[in-house]
């Protein structure tokens, strides 16, 4: 592969990635997704026998998906437009199947610790309250309303059936997500996928033109897009301390998630077509750039952050709570939305540093 | 007056303060207290016309109080001893009487104003919502819940309906505070403080050393107190943006206000008191200190802050509330908590400041 041979300290050095590389780097990602795939299928045979592997062949899967469909999207002109056109949509499917029922799992997770954590320590006494004791609360609260006494102790009454209402929505979506995702899995729209990625693992479509062309401009145009994207995000406000923004219309009728949070997503998914380019052109002889990992994590706590927000949102909209079940999830919601802001801070503060640096 | 000599450039210049320093900043301020009744008995006969008179009047009355109060604290020493151990409580007592009726309105304020804000300009569409509007939402709510359905809406109807909740219990708690401060104004126990106050402004009871004695000394501990409490205080944690610290227990079944409060409202208070030496030792000789008055603002707001989310705590333990009511409750005790993080992190960057350029 061409890029073996570039200086990883000089980005300029050495001859320009071409269409070589860019066919290299997705057989490499379609040889990882055929290898998910069948250690998925491998370890969700033996599940039962309480491996984590499903989980780690599951993010395989989703990783190479995403990087086969940000490659497609990135370098179109150099790709066959049939079959990437064809393909794409595919990807997209497949890639939103399977992530949701591990963003279920890990709303519920967030949502639980930031409820132990605003509870303090006497109220979830032993950390298994935020996992099998909530089960128990479930069944405690039944759905029913509180007696309306006006005590103390009746807010982390809240805390708790706060903490069991979501338990109970989450973990329901979240089985949802499961059974989706293995009859997707079993689908012949998903034999079909399989079938052009394990071409793919072989023989990739280049253009004619594609094998000597210069990669460099596409991947140029993923980062500007990336840049326009940065700069018309409010990074004034989010880089001052305590500005109060993301929790701004947390009660108004607006339609969730917030659509202030948008253009942070829209960031989110150009940082990573970017992230994905480099590593089309240069794979490992170029150092992983730290700050770019850091500002993606920062906005993945943001997009983590909303959307936790809005399930402790939705779930105060559940019919016949109690009231002090819908404070709790005042707080929590507000306390999401606090995430937010600091996620915001998080990746100003990284970005700066970025744009100080290489300036 | 001694300190009129000095060179307001140099604290170490001329000669020191001494006993006839604070006895001009007694007698100053006991007649401004004087000056400050007549004018709110004026006024206070004249305020269905409308004026704001008797609210300037009432700050000044609570502003010489203090003054007086605290230097009576600080200077103890120099003061004779019966005299001032008897007055000290009885100031104590008005201090706290005169200070409710604000206290309460001004919560009621912060409060309304922090749901206009999270409502977003759909909820409240005028400015008036913040105010006269909410009495109408008191008698259509009436204090009954929701029909139990699960439209979007409800959290606005939440949001109104949680500050008419909020504007009843707190104009209920103000009109009785006005009360107690007019029974108060009219007792023989007042009479009795304003009868000694009349006789401090023209003569102050020092004891036989305190003409000649330095006051430095005395002002120097009430800046070594300030000094030692701020020690104590957790500034790093402060410093770093977004901690999350102030909500932890947000819904611990703890009593409120927060005890993680307790040392900055004391902060605050030495805060106070080393201002006030500083006056009387110096008076309008010196420049004001801005960084002083931007700490003690921030303190300020920490306590408002504090006491506000109080509020929408309690407020939320209110008998047969709506659960829409009680989730708008919840995401106002939240902000308010946040604004006391915010609070705290203003402090931290103003007295770090302080800390470098005076070293």
């Amino acid at each position: 592969m061409a890029q073996q041979h570039l200086d990883p300290t000089d980005p300029t050095a050495g001859p320009a990635p071409t269409g070589d590389a860019l066919a290299g780097y997705l057989r490499a990602q379609a040889t990882e997704f055929l290898r998910a795939l069948r250690q998925h299928r491998e370890t969700g045979a033996a599940a039962h026998g309480g491996t984590e592997d499903p989980v780690d062949a599951a993010r395989a899967l989703r990783r190479s998906v995403r990087r086969i469909s940000g490659s497609l999207h990135t370098f179109r002109p150099l790709l066959e437009a049939d079959w990437s056109e064809g393909l794409r949509p595919e990807l997209a499917w497949l890639s939103g199947t399977l992530s949701m029922e591990h963003a279920y799992a890990a709303r519920l997770e967030r949502l639980l610790l930031a409820l132990h954590r605003l509870s303090g320590a006497a109220a979830f006494p032993a950390q298994a309250a935020a996992t099998a004791g909530m089960s128990a609360a479930v069944d405690a609260a039944g759905g029913g309303r509180d007696t309306p006494t006006a005590d103390r102790g009746n807010l982390t009454v809240g805390a708790a059936k706060a903490g069991a209402l979501l338990e109970r929505q989450l973990t329901l979506a979240r089985t949802r997500a499961h059974s989706t995702a293995l009859q997707a899995l079993g689908s012949s729209r998903f034999h079909a996928v399989a079938d052009t990625v394990a071409v793919l693992a072989s023989e990739v479509p280049l253009t004619a033109a594609a094998h000597t062309a210069d990669l460099r401009p596409q991947a140029a145009a993923a980062e500007e897009r990336l840049t326009d994207a940065v700069a018309v995000l409010p990074l004034v406000t989010a880089g001052s301390p305590y500005n109060a923004e993301a929790l701004i219309h947390g009660l108004s009728p607006d339609p969730s998630p917030h659509p202030q949070d948008a253009p942070w997503h829209q960031v989110r998914l150009l940082l990573r077509l970017h992230r994905y380019a480099r590593e089309a052109l240069y794979g490992t002889q170029r150092p992983i750039d730290v700050r770019l990992l850091t500002a993606g994590q920062a906005l993945d706590r943001h997009r983590d952050a909303s959307e936790a927000a809005a399930a402790a949102a939705s779930a105060a909209r559940t019919p016949r709570i109690a009231p002090a079940t819908a404070y709790a999830l005042g707080v929590l919601h507000a306390d999401q939305r606090h995430e937010v802001e600091a996620a915001r801070f998080a990746f100003q503060q990284c970005w700066q540093k970025q744009a100080v640096s290489t300036s």
